[in-house]
């Protein structure tokens, strides 16, 4: 018997690991466009919304300005007018395209802006390279904030296209629908937790796993004891709600909630409608009979806030719904689901693997955004990433069904304004204990 | 010597003349769009501006509202809700989607559009055949009156893209650009007219050349002696005005006018830039220095009226103009020479083939678009044509660079609002005799 | 026989006819003030309404700015910023007060500004007592000037006290109401003219009757034989309109006028209400029952050119009522019946003593506002007063109830935008022949 | 020597000291308007402002319709339709008129009005003598909060009265000005505090001092160690800001903060001007040169917040400026100072009596306006006096120049929306320890 005296292949390196999560976290954001005409990455249905071109093109935008430009001396962008093009809000990058206007634009073509982020590619590679998961290189934290915020622009791209979506009276559908499987209505169970000092947020750690800045740094609060209710707000107990006259009773509402809900004509969360058949609800699958049994979503926080109030709870307060979470594991549906669409809470939602924590749908709490105590944003124009924000928004927690869920965390600070509803938003409730 | 006893092949009958006309306007139509990529017929960039997929689709959905609903049986139409997105005005031939949201719209995709077109024309071919010319077949001042809207709406196609390339910064061209030889200044000469009762206007003529409702009934005025200029104002001249603080002296403009100046900001025409090098202006050939010799183009009537008080002149009325204009040929630079910006007064502009009549820049003039005596719209929809517009708008004559030469004529009656800069429209002077 | 020898009294020179009108129009002003109370001076219900005391005010400055301080070499104003607040849009004549913010200036109060008063006219009656009718006097057509400007203020200040009222809950009233006798309708008789070449409008003449710029150059125009209603159309008639579905129909509306019916929730004139015992009008004495067989007033051109349609008929032009005007008494009911609403038309309005041209409410007419062939405004900032509004207007023609009796002329042109009904306007209808 | 004999008067029983109360709460209201002409009680000069004479009537609506109507049986309104017009926000105490439209409505006139309030001040002190100061009656409470209402409406009515008269060119004054001794800079001392758990807010108690029901419950908070500064921010480094180009430099600010100053064109505090001899600022003495020593006043939390950025210090929260004020006296310059303006730091600041911790100006906290744990309203109308105004604001901590020393409170929750610049507030600075 023969053995082989031949060399044996060394198996290739392994490309470094951040390469790998670099790859799939763009290649994530170009699979979501799939489904997508080329018409469909251009306009903007209102202020919030921005064209899915726009954001394939910010994302790289983010990693030439912040990343290669700095950090690998051989680069040249690709056309020097997409940094006034594609920067967001970063002042301190530059002057910057407005807003209003992201819709309007058609040249660079879809096709232009997938050749941008080649390019943008084919070089964060080579960079990526050299940098061989080396924590201490300057760039690598830049490359792990970039890698999440493009991962928070997959998020928006979903919410933003179903937007430009409902705004079309054809209502084109992102995907096909897919039968769900009838649930049973899930009663709601009270998690209590005592009174006392507990330890939120998180210190930013360059060896640890990445968070934000605004999540940090971990400090005490003093909380009394509350109740936390096991799952999210369902459409069911909504609609009763809406039946029960909430929508015309000012005493339920905030004031500047009230104010609202009559300048803009609201009876209903977002994307619902009333027909000869009753209530439907349009979804990145079209528009479908509304599922009694799953949470209601695309909600202002003036409405969780006075369904809240209706009910007899309120919401919680992102400390409580931090410390109820921490023993919790990440589960749920997220963007990976492709469901894109929140789900009912499972039948076994009183397990802490079914709380709804994560997944389907991102929570309102009655916490407004504002830094933690000791919070220090970044040096130069990353430190606009959060901090500029902090004023006139509420936090949100969790994750929804539109989110990578590589992106979930139990200190997310997801934030918005009052009014906001285009966002996959509903909450859960709490009480005093 | 043989004589053949081949039978000779008849010649096929040629097509109905107004078959013929059709396949050319809908030809044109589609030629206008060659350079434009996908993105580019989406977007609105101002409540003016109607996406150029909009203008394609427009133009069929009025043959198959007006002509193949009513008069071809068996015409199905493509997709019913066509009727509700591609309806613009009237009232009459039922709901409408808001204008301000066509460019939100990203479905029925381009292609989808050109499929609606084709759908139309395959119908209106079958339909036109059928009619075979015959002047009193129902339908057949209808389809006239469609292919000059679809002229009209060539026009705007042109005026509304180039009001979305200059929305971009990136500032793409239309077409590449075509380097003019130069040309030398030309004088101004003075044409005079006696007063006296003349007739204007003109009656629609079933068996005749077609006309808008608008330009008729043909009725007499008594007009004055004048004098009008026999060209149009170039931009050397209106320089001269922008130097000597035009823009600046309260006192040269009408009321409404100054507010407008002040409000937008208005220091020079659209498409108007000063940088280092000077001035330069935006066209459908991209950004090119100012060409003094070319006539003053984008200007609103509150700029023609105030320049003409400066200059110690006036606009001339729409009379005036019509008498001045009476014997001259339709000559000029229209739409089919491809220049798409108007050009300068021919060196001989004191003949009366060059008095830039028609061609290059509409021009304003001081008659408020009202009806002319004895004016009733056609009954039903097609009424709403040009009737209901009759309030807050002037009179512009000629015709410009971007109109199709078959749809120039001494009876046409153009009207904008005072305050419309994105059309190619500009003036020329009148005197008291 | 004694003869006497005591001196005859020489009876005192009468004083100069200039100073008794200039002393009547003041006076009349600030007798039309009497049933305000202070607080009714200070306020603006909308922006086309200005503050009693800032009409009281206005109107010196008038007298001040282009009379007393070029021609009076004593005189010295009593506040030098009241040239500030008190300049309504001469652009020439300085800086002036934010219109819409003339509702918001407590002080000068409203004795301070009767103080005011008082300061002019002491010197304006010094410089009539020097200028003693001498029209060659450079100030005397300008006090002339003055003084049908403040008869014009005399009108805007009952229209805006009106509005004022109607936007007080508590609905104050100006004067008690007084009952009327009950009037019988009047049947509509039909004027006809001749088609020719007419003459209207009237050169100002320095030794004649005082005219506006604006009524002149006296010109020539030709005019189809049309006919025109004896009398303004009725409440009767308009309601007829209104209950015909008249503000729910599209098709009886010019474009913009539809607009504004949908956009501000027309549905009747400005001060109609309807309640549980039908249509009642708030008038400058309070709300009461609607008179059917008064003149429907305070509607804008749209409405009269909708009813218009409706009704078959059209609006005249300026140069139709003018030439049908022409031969009539200068009659009707003016702000000297006290009356301040327009009343039925009389019982023998066959006669042409009583067509209702004059008093009652102002006519709209077909007519925009642009200029008479010929038309050049004086120059300086007097030359503002009526030129740079010569566009996006309307001509209205006779007079109203609001308008003093000398101050209605033939050749009167009044004018307001298409929307404008906080005037007392109505109009009456004409037909071709 | 005669003794007397006559009998001793008894002395009258006193008055219920609540009588006493409302006595002195209503008087000094009116007090307040001694300066002010008829004019000035009439107009509002932007949407927060209220007209004088409305904060007269609707301090006594709110006796009228929370105390006499319920507790008074033979109570009659003096006007029926005064519920309407002067019901400020409270949705369950019916409809009411437009805020927008406050300023509009001239009746009841200003002597109406003091008719209106003689009326019910006369059916209160029936009630009050009743009541007799038994705090069970149900009365009793409510009369109570409608004076520390009417007191925070005292305040209102001069911050709105100072607006009114800026928003007039001619700027006029309030009061004469009162020559001030010339102050020395006071340097910035640093309090300091332990890190935990604090008790902060107060129960309300109807048994003790008056309390609104946002100033409790009495919670629990977590606290790391703080230092705040022992006087307000003033002028002088207010100043150094402006010249150090914070209004130009983006990364000092919130974002909302920065489009506040670009869309509105804030280069310094609302009421400073920039001459020639340098910076001035309006007071309700008129204009005068800026006192370097005094506090900056009329800043918006924007403006607060990016000083403090650009200082290096941050806002304090509203527990820390409790837990620190929590020792001090309440002594500072209050509306009984009569100087309506805010002064410097007296030279002794070191000691606790002069931390300015009270009048002189509100101090913006970094704390939103939200619920304190277990808040709760009151049942019915009277609890929209606090609660639904709990979103979108941030508390503001001491009192002001303004405030009438009785109404000044440890544990008083004051709060604005983050552009709110017309109240007296002003800040101090914090800094962890």
């Amino acid at each position: 018997m023969a053995t082989s005296t031949a060399p044996r292949a060394t198996p290739p390196p392994a490309p470094p690991a951040l390469l790998t999560s670099y790859d799939a976290v763009r290649a994530a954001t170009e699979a979501l466009c799939a489904p997508l005409e080329t018409e469909d990455y251009v306009v903007s249905s209102m202020p919030d919304v921005s064209p899915t071109k726009w954001h394939l093109a910010h994302t790289s935008w983010f990693f030439e300005t912040f990343v290669l430009t700095p950090y690998l001396a051989t680069y040249t962008p690709i056309e020097p007018r997409y940094a006034f093009l594609f920067n967001s809000y970063y002042v301190q990058a530059g002057e910057r395209h407005c807003r209003a206007q992201r819709g309007l634009v058609t040249r660079p073509t879809v096709a232009d802006v997938y050749a941008y982020r080649a390019h943008v590619d084919r070089h964060m590679r080579a960079l990526l390279e050299q940098i061989a998961d080396d924590r201490r290189h300057p760039a690598h934290s830049t490359i792990v904030l970039g890698l999440n915020h493009e991962q928070q622009h997959q998020e928006l791209l979903l919410t933003d296209i179903k937007h430009v979506f409902w705004t079309n009276p054809m209502r084109p559908a992102y995907r096909a629908p897919v039968p769900d499987a009838a649930t049973a209505p899930v009663d709601v169970r009270w998690l209590g937790t005592d009174e006392g000092v507990y330890r939120i947020g998180r210190d930013s750690d360059p060896d640890g796993e990445f968070t934000f800045d605004n999540e940090g740094p971990a400090h005490r609060v003093f909380v009394n004891a509350f109740r936390l209710a096991s799952r999210l707000v369902t459409n069911r107990e909504y609609l009763a709600f809406i039946e029960d006259g909430g929508y015309r009773r000012a005493p339920l509402w905030l004031s500047n909630g009230w104010a609202a809900v009559q300048q803009r004509g609201w009876t209903a969360p977002l994307y619902w409608e009333h027909g000869t058949s009753g209530w439907s609800e349009f979804t990145l699958a079209g528009t479908r009979p509304l599922d009694p049994a799953e949470p209601v979503c695309h909600v202002s926080y003036y409405e969780a806030d006075a369904f809240a109030r209706w009910a007899g709870y309120r919401l919680p307060t992102e400390a409580e719904w931090e410390i109820a979470a921490s023993a919790a594991p990440i589960t749920g549906r997220f963007v990976e689901a492709g469901r894109f669409h929140p789900g009912p809470a499972a039948g076994d939602a009183g397990e802490s693997a079914a709380l709804q924590l994560y997944g389907d749908a991102w929570q309102w709490t009655q916490s407004p955004y504002v830094a933690y105590p000791g919070y220090a944003p970044a040096a130069g124009a990353i430190g606009e990433y959060n901090g500029k924000w902090m004023s006139d928004q509420w936090v949100l927690r969790g994750a929804s069904c539109a989110t990578p869920r590589s992106h979930a965390r139990l200190t997310y600070r997801n934030f918005f304004p009052s009014d906001a509803r285009w966002q996959f938003a509903g909450f859960r409730l709490a009480a005093d204990a």
